[in-house]
């Protein structure tokens, strides 16, 4: 399985958990999967326990090691800017995402976190994949939820 | 004591245990002190552990309420990117903080958080309210590793 894949798994698993479906995993330079995350913000009572945070919070502290210099993060959706901020300051190299999110994201819309001299590290931006499942994903559970 | 000296407090706190001098808390509507933290950035190998995103967890823990909607989180830097973006997402009603950080701020630098569609919640925002003191503290401990 790809590591959308499994972030996309990870993503449907929180849909089924009352999560927005939201999934992210984070992988090293060989591509070995060192973590796999969803939203748990209605669980924890924690809006910062997006997938993202959670997933290199976890593959951090595999390693002991706050830096995940080597590592690509995948996420089924646009970060907004808290998790692209984390990114940034975990050092990822890469940051690979499904669909965008012009409504709330912060790599390609609003606070375009990345884009200014006050983001000390800009790991390269990959949008798009998988777009449309992951997007599909999101459409349905709040269709469901209306 | 003012919650801002609690902060500073932190902050020292931070400071001995080798992590960058910033501290935070989080009082209710009341003024009565939910949570307070200083970075734990170094000992818990997690970048995202600034001292605002524990102490508004704590703060949300306490009461199982992902919302601090009548809350005011006081923090002796300018929050970044990650922790202004949070400071939304939980929503609380104002932030108040020391010492401007045009480096590494997101919230009057760079990103800019509050200050884009994509930011669904806007604190109200007080900046400079005991600058001297949380500014010298940064200064010291950048000085003393050099």
């Amino acid at each position: 399985m790809s590591p959308m894949e499994i972030a996309l798994e990870e993503a449907r698993a929180a849909a089924r958990r009352g999560e927005v479906p939201v999934g992210a995993v984070v992988t090293d330079a060989a591509g070995q999967v060192l973590s796999r995350a969803g939203n748990e913000v209605e669980a924890r009572h924690d809006p910062s326990a997006h997938a993202e945070i959670l997933a290199m919070r976890a593959a951090a502290a595999l390693r002991a090691d706050k830096h995940l210099e080597d590592a690509t993060l995948w996420v089924t959706l646009e970060p907004c800017a808290m998790c692209a901020q984390a990114a940034s300051l975990f050092r990822v190299k890469r940051v690979v995402f499904g669909a965008y999110d012009p409504k709330s994201g912060g790599v390609e819309h609003g606070a375009r976190v990345f884009a200014h001299r006050q983001c000390h590290h800009a790991p390269e931006v990959v949008g798009g994949v998988r777009e449309a499942e992951a997007a599909a994903l999101l459409r349905e559970f709040f269709a469901a939820r209306r």
